[in-house]
């Protein structure tokens, strides 16, 4: 057994990061390429391989390679596809692990980008040891990566886990980008936020610093700036985003009784600031079983190598 | 290997049913006990070991049984305990697989009834050669037993699978037994049922044959005879529940992705007067990518046997 690493790929919107993992979860080396660089996804692959082969000589890891996984947005863990990624440049079906096992001659594995940071969090993070959490990614949308008893739950067609895409409002509720009205995602993601930022401000009279940016352009990082200075209106819409997803929260704990709940992605990182919302409307509205008993935790995996390694986990088991 | 059999054993709020099943799924024998005849639950194990007995040698099969399984209203497959079941006479915490165990010197593994439904019915029903779905038990509430993977979820604590108790209707709720307000079962059970006809009568014009009832005595089964005698208010009561339950199996296909979702119990016997509105209210609220994909069925575990089934396929698996 001489080829002991793995290479794990993180494809963002932006930037697409190649990491060389051993079997101890030590990133041994990386390198990075612009994502939306090139027109045909072919090209793109090339790139990524250009990219690690690079990495491989300079590591003298060249031939050692067990496996790659990767992490995409919209990776289709049973396919080994793209399916149809709002946030890339390529369109519909894009045959991810077949072009890059071809390129390769690996055996690569894909899962999206939440699933990725859930096993990354259970192998390196957070949920190291727990054998059944949620992980909700909160960035642009809101995004979802369930484990129960040790496995990623993938469901019966590899999509299981849209749970940014779960109604928590029935009536009146937000457009959402799906077509339909009052998905989670409308009002617990960054764009969630900077719309209830807009409402806020159009339906109410509280003072706030906020004011004085144009209401189109409030992003969810102005909302946080503000409301560590103190300011009323911000640290509300803090409350009100916190108050829905931990009523979602109380809904998905019927589900799959996780040990913990735990959140990535940029809104995360507004810690207690969106916690304890969270934490207060999940108890108040848990079954009683469950009382006192689900962990909200931030995310551990603060770096850069964090999606990496999620991925680069997928490569051990690999197989085509 | 000499032991080629299993004892299943359902407990119901009325009746215990005790069956020796072989390998291939064959109910040998089975018999019967009234489940609230003892006043101490060690006396009701005691008659449960009696009967099973009697059962063992009049079918010649006294030493030959590798593991019983039963499910059971409450019971925790992790700590076999019945855990502070309403409808049983004994509450607390019983120790239902420790007793058994002890009283048979023999192997006992438990879980809940709607877990015990969904592991028959994937073995011998509906769900046969399925990897991924949803069992939704509807009798006087509303239970659950998903699988994934292959597997019973049941989550950090055993105690996963109360989509009974998702909440649906976040204003204005109908108040559940739980102590909450606007739980799933205060609709879609046969109570929630009742409890709809109670406030259609009360609340509109609508001629019916229900009418002749007085208010508090109406059950489901009296609504599902009005409804296929074309009595117009029984069938929007109908046409009511599946709307809410269609909606509520929406959000919960998001989370699973279940190939299809059975229904199972009293309720679920009202075929397509129910199942009807279900599907339609699902499939105007899916999320996209599972549009027109995923099944709405009727258990096919009609008989008696059913429960025992789903309760012995536990017994191969028991080790304590």
């Amino acid at each position: 057994m001489d080829k002991q690493y793995v290479i794990g790929i993180d494809i963002g919107g932006t930037n697409t990061v190649i990491g060389v993992v051993d079997a101890r979860g030590s990133v041994l080396g990386s390198t990075s390429i612009k994502t939306q660089v090139c027109e045909k996804f072919e090209d793109y692959i090339s790139e990524i391989y250009k990219a690690a082969t690079a990495l491989l000589e300079s590591l003298d890891l060249t031939g050692k390679i067990h496996g790659i996984g990767v992490g995409a947005p919209n990776a289709n863990h049973y396919t080994g596809n793209i399916e149809n990624a709002a946030n890339l440049r390529w369109k519909g079906i894009l045959p991810l692990c077949e072009l890059l096992s071809q390129k390769f001659g690996i055996p690569t594995s894909c899962t999206n980008d939440a699933n990725a940071a859930a096993i990354g969090e259970m192998t390196y993070g957070a949920a190291r040891g727990m054998k059944n959490f949620i992980m909700i990614t909160l960035g642009t949308g809101v995004g979802s990566g369930i484990v129960a008893n040790g496995q990623v739950l993938y469901g019966c067609d590899g999509y299981a886990g849209e749970l940014g895409h779960v109604i928590v409002k029935e009536n009146n509720g937000r457009k959402c980008g799906c077509g339909r009205s009052g998905c989670l995602e409308c009002y617990c993601s960054a764009t969630g936020v900077s719309r209830t930022a807009r409402e806020f401000i159009e339906t109410t009279d509280i003072p706030s610093i906020l004011r004085e940016i144009h209401v189109d352009e409030i992003t969810s990082k102005h909302v946080y700036d503000a409301a560590i200075q103190g300011d009323e209106l911000s640290k509300k819409i803090f409350e009100f985003t916190g108050e829905i997803l931990g009523k979602a929260f109380a809904n998905f704990v019927a589900f799959s009784a996780p040990e913990a709940i735990i959140l990535f992605g940029g809104l995360a990182n507004a810690g207690e600031l969106l916690l304890a919302p969270v934490r207060k409307a999940m108890e108040e509205n848990v079954l009683f079983v469950w009382k006192d008993k689900v962990k909200i935790l931030a995310s551990e995996l603060k770096d850069a190598d964090a999606a990496v390694l999620g991925a680069s986990a997928l490569g051990w088991e690999a197989d085509k």
